[in-house]
């Protein structure tokens, strides 16, 4: 099966890029949601974030990716507990999806072969430590919706059917793509993605004719082109590695936890969600820098995107809600 | 698996910890909604809730928690009849769930394996004298709060499917967050929680950087953060269990009955519930400050609380709920 | 298990007290309808109606309450016919109950073990000769509404279903409560039952007062509480006793027949079904007060609680039904 | 299980039993429908009419009554096929009957025991040759009513499913009550029914008075009363066999053709089947008047009942379809 | 069971009687829509069709009528593939049919005992080279109207569903009946019939009394009027086949076709079935009037049937579809 | 069975033909849309398609038309990896056509009969490296669109139901049929599509009636009229093997790229699908015409049909998208 296109050789694009990074290096931001219209590349970019992300440690075959035995929960049934590593799971979230796929289910086998019951693990469990991917995440059913931010908010995912009574850890990271023209998202689930992008077809006539010409080299020469670029994107995942190591060295100062709560205070963003994922999100992308300390600058260079999925609607003001965060950031932290 | 985020460690939101702290006191007040947008650490608080109540004794095995043999429901067949001490039940009722978890239902492997007819009870069993506990009260559907409803009137759960007929107790106290932005709730179920609470964001910067430090830390240094807060929460459980005590000395006099029938009647308040609210929260407030007897003051200080969302929709008075109750308790008991 | 709220201890509310004992005295007055706001008392009011009414005879183990062999429907299988005195059926109908509880269904268990079809008889059973009670009626589903209408029309259950063809009797009074604020009732649905209330909250503090003192005695003291008001319900049960059999001693006079008549004329109530129930209503509380004959004050007492739900919307009178009953009770009959 | 009301003892309501006789004298007049408001005794009449129906002959054991083995559908298996004498059959449609149950279906139980397709006739099945009863027939649920329409059309009874494919005559008669208040009939059922009424309460005191005394004897007195009536339905039934065999005698005339296609023309009822069931109910009359021929009286006579339910909606003549048939009969036919 | 009322004894109603006949001379024409009030007789005419209809040669036990064994599908499996005649099929498509009986489904009789999964043909194959007849097609459910446009235009049945994967011929005739009142059709389904007709009960006394007095007739003295008939309809049948024979032997001349399309395109009618189907109709009509050639006559008489119902609404133009094309013929090919 | 109208006997219609040869020769540009109102011959084009596609090379046996071993899924079990030509697949997806049937499911018969879970793979997988034929695309169901789009979008089915996990290539050609009258289609579906057409009635009368002499000599004549045509569409579909390996030869020059960049700059369509569509349609159209190199000649032929249903609605623009994409190529490339 072919490989996803290398997120390397994305041409343009550069605030996309780094927010994909930025959530490479602290899972705990909490994601990226691409918003653009059909054809400008979104899935693409999200769909290569998987080749950046180093490897985790987990129980093999522990169903929820447990890092050691004391954290498995107490229905997961092995015989050893042995770690090993593994891809980070990222896992994909099909439309039309069956609800018990997600939440998992009894399992059927199990009860009529044996007459026990048995609790099968669904895409939640796969998911916990690693990324959940929805792909026109508009299009998804309100119900599964629902399930999500109901698990998002809790981190455990709770199953009360069929007679089973299970729970189990499931963290993992939102990243979706959609298109703002299928229907708006709901004010809930946008606040649970930490990052967000609108992106665009390139306005460029040559960045557009280099976008053309790399995509028809994928389809048309694709092992000399994955070769080229697949080697990139490893450089790439060392240097995210490098900044997570990184990232514990940097000391949250009183200076930068304040400029973060009077941004978010002037732009009135509901809840202090959008303070936390700034702080993490300027933490981690000077982490990317190999700076020192965490500056102003960074916190200035990654607050539209932190931020301007959690403005509220304001109806005096017809900017836009990227103009709307720039011209506070102007404000309030020039 | 993590602990919730300590009651103790909540930085403000004075109202709110005082709302919980009565309703561990005396549960017959009925729980708590806390009301606000996404973010506002509603569901933080009512989750830290579980870590402040003191244990319950009941016989062990019996899925509704029977304090003793004779409460048994007929249907429970248990080979001892022993008691024991165990945490009070605070029973989650996740979004999704189906309406045989929540009510019970055939216990379908017994029928299959066993042909016979069991009953496999459900959440409302286990919730019987504890909490039950529902995040995003507003994405409840509404066959399921018609349940809650219909239990919550009679004390009792009545399951008629499947050819079961079966009845066991189901008292349980109401503890909910909800987000007004996604729909209102029906007067039915606003008047089925004792109280219920407005929070909002802290538009104070200092308290904003003192939330994320706490977040932050909870986050990134669990265990030294839990350690501090866990033997802060007991401190508060311990006072739990005092109050409680105190509870049954505090008798009911004729003025604090009369002031408390009277505001009732000022604001127009529907039924009788309210009143009988009022009474139990202020006997709880007088238990928690250790008072002789239950002061005009004691009243005063809960009235809001127990009033505000049983207030009839007043269209020539357009003052919010709060506003209206605090008015009232100016003209009325000065 | 707790009893409900003793009869006896409920303040006030005369006439909703006056309308439950005429039912308990003659069932073929056909129930009484209690509506009122949520927290009026007005479940527990109808809840307490249990505990007045006097046994009946059945054969022993007969799911439909037979009072001999001969009445006995033919698939009722028994291998003794002997008949005992037991509890009138009060029976439950609770919100959510599938319709195939309601009416009976196939016997699943016998259907997989034996491979026979056999009728599990349901709720309709279990109340003939009895009481079905709904506690808020408004919110039953419309399907269910439906079948006992049609039931309450016939007197006989027909159950149509799953290879089935089972009819048994099923005569029973509807008792209920509902709240006009969560919709209407269907005029169909109102017509069946026999007496109709409005009920509000005390507007006089001095009974407020005593209704949460008691109630709260209810709560916090309810064992001397029920001792107490038990006796005092084992009185009014023994006055029904007298006043059945006093029922048969009192003839139908061509005065009473005329004055029920020309009521029911003057206020232009549908049908006849509210002239058999005044006539019946107002036999009964002579029979109540131990009179020696019917008379028309005993009508103009019960006329109120018989006819002030049978009245057609009348768009040029915006008085309400009791009102309109009272004006023409004037004209009439003074 | 008690008997219904008898025909007999029903006060006035002349028009009304006089269409129950004329479709007993002739089945094929296609049954009566009764409007009319709750209360008016409108059920009451129309169950009445079993008692007055002569016996069948038909193959015993037949699940569709077949007068012998040659109008046997082949799937009927029957070891002997000797006829008998039984009640015509009058068949219940209760509301909430299933599909299934109309129509017949896939006997599971062989299905399951035997691994055999077998058929289990439904009430269609039942009512060939006899009477389907519908109780508030407006309730009946749509897919019911096309059902219904289809088999009506046809006299046949075709199932296609669940991997049968089996056909049975289905002819009979609907018999209906229905309250206008509960939403209108589609014409294309109403036009199935043969003749219609509307009846209201009586609006003099001296009727009413009867009415309830009648009603009041029937359930304080039953026994008494019943031997009385019964006695009386006897003697009509026997008029009605009488007048059955009179039918044949009757010839129709050029006259009273003419007089039928003029009156149907000048109503411009649509189609042709309101002439039909004229020509048949004026014939049927004439038969129970012991008459020697049908002449124009008797057609006006039975004008009203026949047409009234078969006119076109006229926006510009606000008349009731009464008034409008009554004044045609006055132009056509004085 | 008796026959359908016969063709030759339907009063008057010569068009629609025509259209029946051409349509039985040559299928291809697409079939017969009659439309009108109820009781016009529509669906009588329509029923009496199967009578006129010669017989087919089919491979004996063949569920898609196959005329050899080359052209059988490869999963039916026949011991033999003798050929025999057998009645032209005429298959009623019922109300309520399930898509599984009208598409062919798992054959679950097979499945179950043999655990093979072999196909059970629907409906559709059974019309196969014949009819199918829908009553009432106005009340056709969407989804099986969308299966019959999607086999009607391939002309093959193509069933993926239950793990099967099946495909047979299934070309038939669709014949129906319907009803403008109760909702129009799709114009794609209109298409699909080659034919349509107008039909309203006679205007004229002496046509409707001859109406019921045949109608009396059959109903009354079933077997003499059908020896007379039946005898006519065979008459009719025999004319038929001759003309079938015809049918190869007349040319279309290139007037003919000019003639076709001229007309169609002044009519502005959709797509080019229209002109096929006149064509068609056109040379039908000359066989059955033993004509040696098709002259424009034979087109002008069978245009309106032919196009009436492919004209596209003009909202300039309030002219019925009939006078519409009468229009045109008489500007196009006078 | 009978073959399709072959494609060479299409009179007229040259672009729908061209486009069609396109995409028989590419199949990357991703299928043909062909829009018009019925009877207008679009099935029939769209149908002849399978005619002039050459064979391809596949494991024999592979579900999914694996080209070898290595691009298998690991749920395949083969014993043989061999591979051999197979028509490349062109499946039709029915309206009505389950879910489980489209994407694959839990093979019910193995479960059933062995107790293993295995994967019975659905129409995605028959599709795969050939063309997914879907008639009538606007009656195509909501959800079923969906899973298209997903799929179309990855290139992969994934399966999540019933306790399967899998995943397979579904690289197929969408090529359909549509009538605008009958709902719009999603912007995203029309995206998927590489090239559209609106197709309508000849308007001139010669052309009319050689569509029809045809038709009628492929119904009347078909074994001369097919034995004619189907050499014609042999030569065809060499024509196209030719062309197909001319492909490769054919570079893109710059002076092309930029073309198409400004072209679709220029017209505004949305993304870059647009963009590599008309790329590779004008190398299509070279290779079909034997050009040595891609000219502007060939973009400005193809970028109707390439670009025509990508353009946004422009309110203030209403000419037709065709004559958009005329005046701006015009404007661009003149």
């Amino acid at each position: 099966m072919t490989q996803p296109f290398p997120f390397s050789a994305i041409v343009g694009q550069e605030e996309m890029k780094l927010a994909i990074i930025l959530t490479a290096i602290d899972q705990s931001i909490g994601g990226v949601l691409v918003f653009g219209d059909r054809g400008t590349g979104k899935s693409t970019a999200v769909r290569a974030l998987a080749a950046l992300l180093p490897p985790i440690t987990a129980v093999v075959g522990c169903p929820v990716n447990s890092p050691d035995k004391e954290s498995m929960p107490d229905w997961v049934k092995l015989d050893s507990f042995d770690t090993a590593e593994k891809q980070t799971p990222v896992v994909d979230l099909p439309l039309g999806v069956s609800e018990d796929r997600v939440t998992g289910a009894l399992d059927i086998e199990k009860a009529l072969t044996k007459g026990e019951k048995a609790f099968e693990p669904g895409l939640l469990a796969s998911a916990n430590r690693g990324f959940l991917y929805i792909d026109e995440v508009n299009l998804l059913e309100d119900h599964i919706v629902d399930l999500l931010l109901d698990v998002a908010q809790s981190g455990e995912n709770l199953v009360e059917r069929e007679g089973l009574s299970i729970r189990h850890p499931a963290r993992f990271v939102l990243v979706g793509s959609g298109n703002p023209e299928e229907g708006e998202l709901r004010p809930q689930l946008l606040d649970r993605f930490g990052l967000s992008l609108d992106v665009g077809s390139p306005k460029d006539i040559d960045t557009r004719i280099e976008v053309i010409r790399r995509r028809d080299a994928y389809e048309n020469d694709y092992n000399a082109f994955m070769k080229l670029w697949t080697a990139e994107d490893a450089t790439i995942r060392d240097q995210i590695v490098t900044a997570r190591k990184q990232l514990a060295l940097l000391a949250v100062t009183d200076d930068v936890l304040r400029d973060v709560a009077e941004l978010c205070l002037a732009l009135g963003s509901d809840g202090l969600r959008g303070e936390l994922t700034l702080l993490k999100a300027a933490r981690a992308y000077a982490a990317w820098l190999c700076a020192k300390e965490i500056t102003r600058d960074h916190v200035k260079t990654v607050a539209p995107m932190a931020l301007r999925h959690r403005l509220r609607r304001d109806p005096l003001d017809d900017a836009g809600s990227t103009a709307r965060v720039d011209r506070v950031l102007e404000d309030v932290l020039n």
